[in-house]
């Protein structure tokens, strides 16, 4: 009867992109060429990890998981933009991303760009225009605003960015841990808070999401710098080693292969321990096990 | 006694980069170049004409300035953005901007796209954490956060200049009206709106600062081209007859000199007109004017 972890990821996958179709801007009737560049990046197969956390969370506080949906959408297109921009030439100048042409191949550099801004801006006018329905306040909604623009922002996701750009040589781990919360954890933990955000929650249960989230982001990290060591071509869908042969600044670089795995052991328990604090953390303990057990 | 139009300029050019610069967050201590690279862009002698305009549209309805201050900064903070993306050399690929090495020369290209999302997803984080004063309410923020993702984004900034890129040739006035209307409209009609947006604002107030914005943003770009042809070089601060050389669409491409004149005459018409609606127009009144006048 009871379903895998996998299943339910798929099906929380499914639930999220129905769900949040018709709210995604796909159609701009003055530059259409612009809509299509947005919508091939937010359709190129992303796992959407981040929504399937927020509806996630919503589950664990006992909430409609459907009212989520629009704040989950804004992070999704941010998540997406900043992956079109991360791929530019003067970034990582990457030319693939999961198996596809990425947006400045497919569409040139300039509407990349564009692409990515549109994403970017769109996600805020979903953020204030789609995210009161289901008797949330516009209170709420501005405290998500906010919280996505730190999360996303010079505080979080951009200043990471920055931090991984202008110090790639560093064997800190401190500085690694501080790059990561910021650089993925920031998105990460927010899609964590997300009903905790929207609706007026006790404190206990936002700290117990925030905490949770806080280590599935790292968590995700040091399992992502393992796999690129030790998993198959097959598994990763690219070259693994790339991370090492390139003297990247990994968790494996830092600490070791079996460092690593120690400390993704330890935050898996961290993660596992907070939950205790939630109403109905099943959800979220299996996407903890399911992140630091998976092999891609 | 009376002052100048130019003289008030500078004198609420002043008001509002005093009281707007402690909002401006210059300083990013995890990835201090970041802060740099924004600072020095926000910085780089902008004539502040948007914050000029809420400030002077906040006098028209007999509110008080400074309450939009924030809004104004977030305003401004996106026009900084897209005059860094816009540079970039995939788009325009400028090197100087008032007589200033632009963002991508100064810190490298990566860097000035970063600055750039930075600074607009910034802008969104003082538009929901700081335009709250003064007795502004929470729906009458995210009021302004719709119109500012609205007015940046897909459906008017981003779209505009993707309309730019795609059609170069196109010679077609309506073609060219649209595009303006989006590319630098939308934003300078947004700063006329701000306090109607900010307060609730009875909608025949809220119509004429509309349409005044609408006009004003049009006779910018109209003079804009006019000033290509006929301004000097010291005037102009770059070389005049660029747009004819390139075979850019302008005004004057499509409607000759004379009638560019007569449509930025039109437009000032028209923009002094709807003003009759507001309770002190004097100084959008006046504004109006000098942009049909200026010589710069």
């Amino acid at each position: 009867m009871s379903r895998t972890i996998p299943e339910q990821l798929t099906e929380l996958k499914n639930f999220f992109e129905q769900k949040a179709e018709k709210l995604f801007p796909s159609v701009v009737p003055e530059a259409p060429v612009l809509g299509d560049a947005m919508a091939y990046s937010y359709h190129a197969g992303g796992k959407r990890i981040r929504p399937i956390l927020s509806i996630a969370a919503a589950k664990a506080l006992g909430k409609d998981p459907e009212t989520i949906i629009p704040a989950a959408l804004a992070i999704e297109m941010v998540h997406t933009y900043s992956l079109i921009h991360d791929d530019l030439p003067a970034m990582d100048n990457d030319d693939l991303r999961r198996g596809k042409p990425t947006s400045h191949i497919k569409y040139g550099e300039a509407l990349a760009i564009l692409a990515g801004d549109g994403l970017l801006t769109e996600a805020f006018r979903v953020a204030a225009e789609e995210t009161g329905r289901g008797g949330i306040s516009p209170g709420g909604q501005l405290h998500f605003i906010k919280k996505l623009s730190e999360s996303a922002g010079i505080r979080g996701m951009v200043a990471g960015q920055v931090m991984d750009m202008e110090h790639p040589e560093s064997k800190d781990a401190d500085f690694l841990k501080q790059l990561h919360l910021r650089k993925t954890g920031a998105m990460i933990q927010l899609s964590c808070l997300v009903p905790a955000i929207l609706w007026e929650t006790p404190e206990k249960l936002y700290r117990a999401l925030e905490d949770y989230g806080e280590k599935i982001g790292l968590l995700f990290q040091v399992t992502d710098d393992i796999l690129d060591e030790t998993a198959t071509l097959a598994e990763l869908g690219k070259t693994p080693g790339k991370d090492r042969e390139q003297h990247k600044l990994t968790y494996l670089s830092v600490y070791g292969l079996n460092g690593a795995r120690k400390l993704a052991d330890s935050l898996l328990k961290d993660a596992l321990m907070v939950l205790t604090n939630l109403p109905n953390p099943e959800l979220l303990a299996g996407i903890a096990r399911f992140i630091r057990e998976r092999n891609h």
